[in-house]
């Protein structure tokens, strides 16, 4: 069994985190902190965890989080560029859902996250976690900056076009849809159900943190610098993120065999029929991303529609991915649950 | 391996039991039937079960169905007393989860469902399927009456009190509210996102069909004939339902406790401590009924809080729940998965 | 023109009195204060009043309150029992849509809220605000306590049963649903899109603070004291509050007609057709309470629907109301909007 | 007062229709046809009107609906194009909420309203209802084909950069989402709130019906032929719109300050200040659009953000807008409504 940890479990992913951990075959939770609700027992903050989850949160700790063969970060940008060093020196996997080592270029990082990176080694070292591009790396990583959830929708709905070039790299334009628990569970006037309910906005729309880790996954996958413009929507719903995704074709192929093949292995994107067009709820609580393909008119745009849900493919599910890979577990242990429908 | 079919399974119920049936690590999926639907594979259908779920649809076939070890009807009223009786007879059980089987009153129940009942001799034989008031004639039984979504929720509430003789049984009241889904899969105008959502009624004030079904289970429990007021409201969610439950009592007694040991052996049925306030979203996609005691003010008057998810400990969980007690298996063989919050 | 001030209009019932005062036809906006928003644009903060409200949030301030013929407090309580005293002095009519004065028992007041009370004096001189009880004393007073959301359509449902004696006035039980915009605009974890959506659950089932104001209104109506179970509920939805009430008959007449007369002159109480369930939906947005009246099974329950619209007939439109009465306007002035529907 | 009829009132801009003319102070509604539900009174269907309007839905017969000055159809498109002539030659001015007179190029309609057009001459007399293009043409028209919801958020969101020919206009696309209701108010299973709540979803990426209406109002603009991709996507609220266009800037302009002066004197279109991002809630309710503008990064693309209540500005609100103007009321007579928030 591998002894896990968590470090911050009192927001969303975190409790999505304990619902996945709770339920994997091969993973005994160990420690859970958190400085705020030390002593308080997890099941009393999440009810849907009583009987199933018998930890209580404590104050954040190395020595007992030492014990652990793998630590979950779930915590605001800049607490595990701090404490990540220290677990990794005593032989401990670190797994981040966070921000801290997600982009490479450290001042772009600066710049979009407000603060001084105190660890810019770790950022050098650490692997993005998005297996469908770099599973092998996963395989040998120590620290893992998982993807965001926008990351996530947009890169593998733009994957197989760019490695293909077979798009305008220079003029990729994203539309994507969140559900409000992207927002976390923090109090806040603007997330209330009375603010965010029955009502859609876009916001960010000049710049969102997002936009420099998805510009640089698509030119890693391009080989080359993209030009993207990114607009994130709040939308009245908990769970779920559909990213509309617009692109200039420049060559010709079959983009339905193309996606069909790019992803024929992979266990958790799920190339749709052509003319399909995926529900945000077909993915409620699952580890999926579900993807189709459109060309209007038979001209030359492409529209990708993809979906997760942003908690689970976009966070939790995908963290427990990567450990599993890490791991050499079986990539969907522990995520095998069927997404809730209705 | 148990071999399982599915009669109807083209509405929430179905899809419900599809997703736990999937999963389940006992059970393989023979055979859905649905009339209207034969040919389309059950994954075109419900999209949460792509590469879960490889059956199609067929036609409703006595040969096909009987080659199963249990089938559901996961039917409306009027399907399931005209097919159970040949299915029994080959020797499979037969677990319903409709209205056929549930009420032993046979002008009663003919008059609320409107029709004639044509197998009188079934309802006799029938055991109505809540495990925790009847685990051992479940065990033995060919024939499943499963609960009715509010006869759940408000038979698990009222039964300490009942079985204790502690409160007035002539006045009993039951003030429910159920997520839409309980409505059903089916165009109608009154359950459209629409008409349903942002809006709160009750229905049926003067009379529900579930009336003289919780009615019977009250009795029986009381040893004699209860009076009972139930209001169900339609609440602008998909799944959960709430009973609140209100009683005056006659004896004196310490009301939690008597709770918690009523169901200290059971799996499926969580006593909170004493002040609490069970959401419905706690339960939801588990097979899980949440209940609180309250008596305001110190008073005479008991107040009990219920929740299940209506899909789940209301119809399909409890379904597999039967299922697993009739086969000898672990009760919570496949229904372990934790709700999903938020 | 009616100058009308507002102290503290940053919550929900203070936008909703923006927009029912801004559409007044004998109404002129003179003031609105808010401590921590001082200087700020209402219509920032609310954008469907651009155009429409051109006032700026101003620190409190006697002086300008005091320009004013009338200042509603829509502030927490403890606000406007320290305010309202040197308004009264200087000629100005006060109606508080808070708690101050509603409840005539000191103590108990004081036990609810937690706070001293600083002006008993002034409660006993107020009026309580529920026209269709107190019109008449309505037109005459200075100061009015405006009735609680929960209050108002309780004591609208149980008011001709009462007033008649034909109910067990010592069992009488309301249980209440209440949509989120109930619990205020402020930041909380509870009250989140994400926490409250899609759950129904039961609070203060032990005892919340508008039993006490409650219990008064029906005592008055009964003529003694009256025992009363009140359970609220928070329903997934923005705006709505169903009140189902409980009674035991204690005597024969015909509840239809005995409602449909009590309420005959009344504008904003519309007793529907028998056997109707109204919806709260059919009254969003509008000063409206819709009360149907069922006798479930012909027995001697009687089982009253009573819905309103919490920020409109529950508080800001009933505020407005009370408003018209005051200052001999017609009583549906600015009050004629129709529901929202869909 | 303007004697006005409605043909197929039972759907949302029927209701809406009657909402907003019964509260119009010009207007008598005279005569509300629908063929399934003759007879009933409109207020049994919409019980929001209860109190407010008395009529019953009639059967369509042209006598009566020819004493009207004004009829609207609130009709399926093939409904309006069968039934306006008559009523033109008796003097009626004609008002179609629906398709049928929207698109000139009668083969282009044909195709995607998949029936032949009965009567192309009255599509080239119809003059296209959205007044900040049309305001003189409308004025002198006796029949208005309103627009649809999609193309009045998309068309005024684009208009100030078409007609400065601002934008690479073979390039353009609309990501728009809209709320459930603008799928009408008929029984469907897609639109149940079990099937379309808590879910995202593109639909008809491959081409929509409001297409070509969007394109030829563009290419008025514009001048001459417009690319454009147009995604509409199915958002879980009831009410709202929000499109979000891009486009590729070609020349340089102070984009803020042309929007403001395009709009400048429009009653129902507000520019948000720069940096703005417009909910839907803040028009629900309400004949407004808001519009923003964003360029992300100082780059060439240009965003533009525009927000309906598909059912007003959209829908019933234009239709009443359009009647104020053909018949030289106050543009904004019956219009004066605040948006409901929250």
């Amino acid at each position: 069994m591998i002894k896990a940890g968590i470090v911050g479990g009192t927001g969303y992913t975190g409790v999505e985190l304990l619902r996945l951990l709770a339920a994997h075959p091969e993973v005994e939770l160990q420690v859970i902190t958190s400085r705020s609700e030390a002593g308080t027992p997890v099941a009393d903050m999440f009810p849907n965890l009583r009987g199933r989850v018998a930890l209580s949160f404590s104050e954040p700790d190395v020595e007992s989080l030492s014990q652990c063969d793998v630590v979950f970060y779930a915590t605001p940008h800049g607490v595990a560029m701090n404490g990540a060093g220290e677990l990794l020196e005593r032989g401990v996997k670190v797994i981040d859902l966070g921000a801290d080592f997600r982009i490479k270029d450290i001042p772009a990082w600066e710049q979009w996250y407000g603060m001084v990176h105190t660890t810019p080694g770790l950022v050098a070292e650490a692997v993005y976690g998005l297996p469908e591009m770099n599973r092998e790396a996963i395989r040998q990583a120590r620290l893992i900056a998982c993807p965001g959830c926008y990351p996530t929708a947009v890169q593998l709905g733009f994957m197989p076009l760019l490695e293909q070039a077979l798009v305008d790299k220079g003029r990729l334009i994203a539309d994507a849809k969140s559900g409000v628990s992207g927002a976390g569970r923090k109090a806040s006037v603007g997330t209330l159900l009375c603010e965010a309910g029955e009502s859609m906005k876009a916001y960010a729309a000049s710049g969102h943190r997002h936009l420099p880790e998805i510009r640089q996954g698509l030119t890693q996958m391009a080989g080359s610098e993209v030009g993207l413009t990114f607009v994130p929507h709040l939308t009245p719903m908990i769970r779920g993120l559909h990213a509309t995704l617009y692109g200039t074709l420049t060559g010709d192929a079959d983009l339905q065999a193309l996606y069909e093949q790019r992803y024929e292995a992979e266990p958790f994107v799920d190339v749709m029929p052509a003319g399909a067009h995926p529900e945000t709820r077909s993915v409620k609580g699952a580890n999926q991303c579900r993807i189709a393909i459109h060309r209007p008119g038979g001209g030359d745009t492409v529209v990708v529609l993809s979906v997760i849900d942003n908690l689970v493919k976009g966070a939790a599910g995908q963290a427990v991915q990567n450990m599993n890979i890490l791991f050499g577990l079986d990539e969907d242990a522990g995520l095998r649950t069927i997404a809730l429908l209705p």
